[in-house]
């Protein structure tokens, strides 16, 4: 019935991965495809946009150094050539693994499937902690060896994620409000998942609001939280089709398969180095 | 590669459709079936559903008159036990042909398929009349030899929709809004195409509204028109995924598609009486 | 941002639900109301089918006893009834818990998703035991406190089951084919999904297969398993959208959550009796 | 309600397009790059493809001549180039207009959603011809103002569409098979539009093969013909959720709608030389 897949199949890149932008102009590809050249680099697999109506030019580069280079030193000859370029740019390695505080408060489905998800290694990350406004998902933690914080004062959650030295915060149907100083902090670093094809259905009861509407189809929509509420970068949407025999609960049992999966895979891409977020927008080079 | 379907296959049903609502309570599926029964009737589907939220009852019910039974002097039994039973009903002979106007502005995409529909025999319906406060779509028209009326004052167009003695109005892309006694009058039997999966990007231009959103999905929303622009009960929905790589033209286009085939199918299932409308929601029984 | 919900949230009928299917034939909706409106039920939630092709009636029914009437009086007025019209009939008490045998080789995606949802209790379900031809999945059983045994001889499957009293078995990426005897003890109680939209890549590797054709869309199908390998009653498929992007490693990760998405929402509508299996197809009530 | 969009909104491109492939190699886009910027052209789009697996480069590049360049010296400059670096390379006029054949049997919703593209201006193409083995859809040809051939034997096709001088043939429900002698003289430019998820459901009758099979969803596949009936580069597919409330009549009008808007998406995605085709697969730049 199957091919046996082991945990390392390609869900995790060992190659460098350069992300870039700069404002849009003439002969931009060839001179960065250049330096790359010219910094030892091969370019196994590139992906790039032209915004045109911000006159932005962003690209995703995966690469390798075949001469055995290093890294380091790449990084170095690249900056100055960047400079010269205007470019901004990051380069992460492809083998890093990703801290990743889990935000929840009752519900357990997407913090479940992630904990599964990192078991069985299908994200490169590790979980740091989880963090509640209640109890309720504490042993689900547990279950998955991964420690878990009560925190009921909204004010002390940044300072558990610097605690745990997390690198990114995921927001696994967590129904407060984080404070603008850990959005800040963590800026492009926040996933969040509402249910619901935003800008449809913001704020709160998504379900409740989407049924009453007589709606045919519902959503999820995972974003990079900003400081106004679902109103951030989106990531991923999806959407599955209802019908007047699907009440509020069955809209939120529905709903709650496409949440997990639209933030998995949001998650996915974050760590794959692949969404670039600009002027309240991504580009996700998938 | 394929069966050879003529103009008749199955679209078209053939057998009396009634469709009936009121308060819900027990027994009355029972009792509804028994009166079907009792007038000579044989159910042939039937598909029913509780609102438990609004306690209301809804049924569509196709069923033959299999011992040479006169439609008329069903209704004229049922009619009896219907308002025992305090039912809420219409009573519709499958083989009737609706007389549809079709309103338009400058995009003829919805425009053209309707007529190519009818014109294959894949509607039960026949074109009455094209109205457009434009003249751009008038060769459509012509090329299918349908009239075409070109109004500019909106108000004049309740008239010609009554002149036509249409039974049903489809605001195929009409950019313009319809006098609130031309909605009542033809109440639940216009349906108006909207180009975002609502109530996201209501109002004008919600492709532009979308794209600036950065979303992931866009989609198209066919409903009955109501008073409140954009906000009647919802027929169908749909959407297609969209990325960075699609600018606002390429929403517009793949949009096209989407209008089209939602439109096409909330037109479909409204002529196969397949649709109750109650509580600014529908029951859509596909 | 959204509704709280609890483990019972409408996931878990407490209702009674007749299961029927008979030979089609007139008045037999009327007939079967009134069986049991007479056996002092009352309908809440009804949806039958026709299948023309194959003449037969099919029909499930949710109902509540109102005046605090018992099941099992209902039970034997109903089944004289049933006698009478020739039904073949089943009737569950609502509120059953059913034991799970879940079947793994060596991926777990499946697995933990299973074992989270009953965990939160969205199945209404116990995992007896989680039978594996491989040890790698002991860990995730262990996790979720649930019996784990690894049989390497297929000749011992079927008394693990039997001896572990399930209702249900579900091959959750089983590598491994069930003996004719067990498939036939647990007829239409098996379901097994497949990593294809099948009949399209039966058999072993479907995504090697798929990506060697370069289709352009990926799929799952959760069937019931019959003798013959990958052509039991199918009951859920669903399918995503792939690129020349996508290589076997993409294909298989994409898959993946398609994978366990239908497999628990087939378990789901079995659980909620929503399925009737006949003539290798499946009418599903949802 | 909406944009007014006139008939040249971004779907017909104005820019030269360069498509190329070549063995893959370091260096290769940076080389690519360097050819188009010293030939005078500026990339406003670009997007390229490693296919690992046949170790193959594909590339799309759209880009303009910004200081007045003339496209042919262009093509000599780049041509010394491309002969050093090995490449297999199309240079298309952005502006040019497509001369299309429409194949037919009986059913028609292809053929009008094509022609209505068409006469709208959607696709920068004109209806050379359209042909059939019936004279059923003679009266859609006249309606648009295309010729039409009635031509009952298949030997006679070849010549037909050489004395029309098509660029595109494009096979619209076409129930023949076109001879291998046409088949290679138009290699890569004979659009079919299969009515199933090719593999699944090749040959004859598909809708019913899918319902005898108790598929839940029904798909179309547009692909490349080859000698090879049902066998080609996959361009399109897409699907449709079905369920046991259709039957074979709903499976075909259900996926009347698909297959119109998947063949036309194909058909624009090769008139936008998105399409590239190789090793019996395609790379869709969209």
């Amino acid at each position: 019935m199957g091919e046996i897949i082991g945990p390392m199949d390609g869900t995790i890149e060992a190659m460098p991965i350069l992300k870039l932008s700069c404002p849009d102009r003439p002969g931009i590809v060839a001179e960065v495809a250049r330096a790359i050249f010219d910094g030892g680099g091969n370019i196994l697999d590139a992906d790039q946009h032209t915004d045109r109506v911000h006159q932005r030019f962003l690209q995703r580069i995966e690469f390798d150094l075949p001469d055995g280079g290093s890294l380091d030193s790449f990084r170095d000859d690249f900056g100055d050539l960047a400079a010269h370029l205007d470019l901004d740019w990051t380069l992460r390695r492809g083998d890093e693994r990703v801290r990743l505080a889990i935000l929840v408060s009752k519900q357990g489905h997407c913090l479940y499937d992630l904990l599964g998800r990192v078991a069985m290694g299908e994200l490169a990350a590790d979980v740091a902690v989880v963090v509640s406004n209640h109890t309720d998902q504490g042993v689900a933690a547990e279950r998955f060896g991964v420690p878990f914080e009560h925190i009921s004062s909204e004010a002390d959650v940044g300072e558990a994620l610097d605690r745990a030295e997390v690198d990114l915060v995921v927001l696994a149907r967590y129904m407060r409000i984080l404070a603008p100083d850990v959005i800040d902090r963590y800026r492009n670093r926040v996933i969040n998942i509402h249910h619901s094809f935003l800008p449809a259905f913001a704020g709160a009861r998504p379900y409740h609001q989407a049924h009453a509407r007589g709606v045919k189809v519902i959503g999820a929509t995972a974003h990079y939280a900003t400081e106004q509420l679902d109103e951030g970068p989106i990531i991923c949407q999806d959407v599955v089709s209802v019908s007047h025999r699907d009440d509020v609960a069955s809209f939120v049992r529905r709903g709650r398969d496409l949440e997990m999966v639209v933030l998995a895979r949001a998650v996915q891409l974050h760590l794959d180095h692949r969404v670039l977020a600009y002027e309240n927008r991504t580009v996700v080079f998938d």
